[in-house]
């Protein structure tokens, strides 16, 4: 009988972004996405939950080492967003808005070569501690 | 192929309401409902959490605008029950009482007629830090 | 050498309450109370942080014991307000009004006659995450 | 027609605890369980989260009473494991090692036995703010 | 006999900026700033805390009116820093580095010419949850 | 005109101990320190926030680095108590009893001799969520 337990991870990063679609003029831009237009950027501390579902290795009682999952998150993920311009510094959102949408689907899909595939893998992203995204649902 | 993801917008609210059912006798509702019985009221800090399930647009990357969704539960939710009496104050609950647990259907029954059915709905309800429901599981 | 260390307790309750001066007109009051004049009540969850300072006891390691502190608080205070309506159900508002800035010295008041003077006392509450009040400064 | 509502109450505990699998060397030991595995203890606040999911009673409108589930966490859980080395005080880790995967089937199978077959249960435990898990999945 | 009570408000702002010396060169800047001399910019979700000592009005039991004080807050501060560059849309970055102790310095000096000088003002501003400043001491 | 500011880094360790005073016997270990007492030791998620107070530097714009003093914390403090027994694996605690008040006291007088004279300094240590100390008053 196996018994999956989900382990969960929390991880945070500080990044400027611009939300905006080049192939619109300024007055939709400004009408879809007003603030988060800002030619110069703004930024939000993103608080990052990385979900792990497996079962418990009998010889450890873990499902993942969660110290290890760190690393993997720190050394794939944060490294590439943390202290970052989304928009300019990082190759993922050169065709695509920085939306919590659109990076949560980044960093799932940056997890989930990392991840051994017998893990079921979900991430959720805190913009602030009232707006947030969960992937896949 | 398509990549769903939940947004999630948090919201709170202030009211009063009193737990009893009138069809008991004071005796019963005590040994129910306890201090939540007081006949003047008591009342608490609502924390609400609105969930969107949906597919991303390609253009703005967004599976709902949080900005939009803010203004639909204060105009549809947080008008008719913030620093309201819920017994007094509402027409929701007449003839129900306003336990979390129906406070939570009822605003998820407002907002699932403001909201496209091709999107999926769940709310979570915080009475207090330790206290919450969420509807539909 | 004294070594003096402050030592906090955090406790909450829940109570409903109408903000209104009885002098006033309606007018005058939906002008300065807006939601809060509400005459079916409305609530929150309250937050009560109380802080003592003193020299810790070198044979306990304490400088006052907080389950003790936290039966002081519960006999004291809680039990007069938590689930209560703070105009109607307690004496200390029947002739002031039950702002936070009203509510906390009272509470401050309650609690400065059960702790002894040797040690100092300040009071902060909590009325949401968003206001909250200090006493005395 | 049934409308499941999910309620969840959250509870906190203290324990000390060690990591280590009393098969291995030493050597091994330190190499998968680090810090965690020193033989003099170390200690967390553990979160609990119990959920239930059932459909709200109409003559009460609870699901469950929060204050009976308190009860039973309390009587259950913490009566068992706060302020209690996993180790050395509980007749649960005599053969398993405490981590968080495996406190949390614990506290499930304790609970299950005391929640009504009608209704289902989950478990969420946070050893920390940044590692927690759930049970089951 | 005077009562003083402090009243505390809290409003967030999500804002891009970068830290550096435009007098050093940029081997200097790095060694000193690190990661938050990103010259594309790197942003956070602030969190201001003000704080307004004075009496409670006898009349409305208010030192200061907290839909007020958000108000003056919104109206002076968070118009001119929320999803703004605080190195290139504003005047007050101009000459000094948007450190979080100067940012805390110049919203205290908007704050102080709004505020009446009949009360004492204080100023907290979280950068993240774990970084955070207080002005004046 | 100097302008002195605050600064605060916030960090946490986890670690096991037990409150007892040996020169009493088990009764009244007992009756003073309750659960507390556990001769197997029961454990926490020590939160601790470091405050120091002085001028920003006109070419940073810091008071402190913060991630200096992430690393004069990290390196004096949890390198200590960090998933260590307060009472057995520390040498701060063979005579006095490790409370709260007691350890937010030893963390103080670490942190004082590393941090230069010119900087005020201040410790403030939540045990759980509910119950802190701070020092110096």
């Amino acid at each position: 009988m196996n018994k999956k337990v989900a382990v969960f991870r929390k991880e945070h990063f500080n990044a400027a972004h611009r939300l905006f679609n080049p192939a619109w003029d300024e007055k939709q831009n400004d009408a879809v996405f007003g603030k988060c237009n800002n030619p110069n950027y703004h930024g939000h501390n993103y608080e990052l939950e990385v979900k792990v579902v497996g079962e418990p290795d009998p010889e450890t009682g873990y499902v993942f080492d969660l110290k290890k999952l760190s690393d993997i998150i720190n050394e794939n993920v944060l490294e590439k967003l943390d202290h970052k311009n989304l928009n300019l510094d990082t190759v993922y959102f050169e065709n695509i808005n920085p939306t919590a949408e659109n990076i949560v689907i980044v960093i799932y899909e940056i997890l989930r070569e990392k991840i051994d595939e017998k893990f079921d893998l979900q991430i959720r992203l805190y913009e602030t501690e009232r707006n947030f995204v969960e992937y896949p649902v």
